[in-house]
């Protein structure tokens, strides 16, 4: 199937089983089967091979699925086959977390530049990123040519950042603040709000 | 619908209905549509009516939704009407973001405790919270009756805090950590790991 046409409830799966594909082979397991990571993820072996049967034949019936082959795929699919440069905007608590987050590495991401617009945090170090201010940030991106951003700012500050990150050239922005963000069509905004989640799972709780 | 018949990434949309629509009503907002929300969420109308006929008759043909009484019905379903406790483990950037963070007040939930191992840490104030020795951490959820936890520890500790905060009692757990935990039946997991959201967003980049 073309990008297109793959569900995309289908496609935000494909990093779990990513995830999880890469943690086995660390472990130094060579196959694995629908069941087995079903069992480690919480979803049916059915859905797994449905999910997986959209962008091809990767495992053989009865013999389960070469790890190492099946990670390598998904990360063809997943486009994160090489590493893409990655912007932060905001340099308080959360976006030092993001910066010292170890789960980028090796898969797919690398922090490329640090912006805030506070005076007092701009020039400082948060592990080896100098902050750089915002003002900025437009002629930076477009001259390293960055597509992604992570935007740990303010809710009062997200919509006017995004808009400038947009005007730079950036075509997908995970968003940190617990506010939805209004993009032109053809850029991707994903959501981190942990209330989300919560509420989520409260509606399951007796 | 039955708490267990509804699919389940219906129940993950809800959550996003009720921030939008909170956000109308904060703008002074009364009446919206499927249409609207849809627009402001990136969801299609028709995806956001049949969404919500799973739980009931929330608007009438031609009117829309009175925004008031949807969001009361929505927190209803999700059992947010109440406030919840919740437990923190984990105080390090990432705990302080959380702790910090903006996003609960209203929302249904309200931070409880806070627990690290550290003893370089254990005594410290992080806000308005101290930070608590994460080995009185069973009997303390259990007094208190909490459900809900945040796991903001390093992944080498991740499953050994989800099993003592399992044995205490806990049902929920939103983990930080970017590996999987292994739970008992009935307790649900959550993961907020940004490279899931980053790798989604990558598959539909150029």
């Amino acid at each position: 199937m073309s990008p297109s046409t793959v569900p995309d409830i289908i496609v935000g799966r494909l990093p779990l089983y990513l995830r999880e594909l890469s943690k086995m082979a660390e472990e130094g397991k060579e196959i694995t089967s629908s069941q087995e990571l079903g069992k480690r993820l919480g979803i049916s072996s059915a859905q797994i091979r449905k999910d997986l049967s959209q962008f091809g034949e990767f495992g053989k019936q009865g013999t389960g699925y070469n790890i190492t082959f099946l990670v390598m795929q998904l990360r063809i699919i997943l486009k994160v086959e090489d590493v893409w440069d990655v912007v932060l905007v905001g340099a308080g608590d959360l976006g030092h977390a993001v910066v010292n987050y170890g789960g980028f590495t090796d898969r797919g991401f690398r922090l490329g530049l640090v912006y805030d617009d506070d005076p007092s945090k701009i020039g400082q170090m948060i592990g080896s990123y100098i902050v750089q201010d915002v003002h900025s940030s437009v002629d930076d991106i477009r001259a390293r040519n960055i597509r992604i951003a992570m935007l740990a700012v303010p809710t009062a500050d997200a919509q006017t950042v995004t808009d400038r990150l947009v005007e730079a050239g950036i075509r997908a922005i995970l968003c940190y603040a617990p506010t939805s963000i209004s993009v032109p069509e053809g850029v991707k905004v994903e959501y981190i709000d942990p209330v989300l989640h919560l509420q989520h799972m409260t509606y399951y709780l007796p």
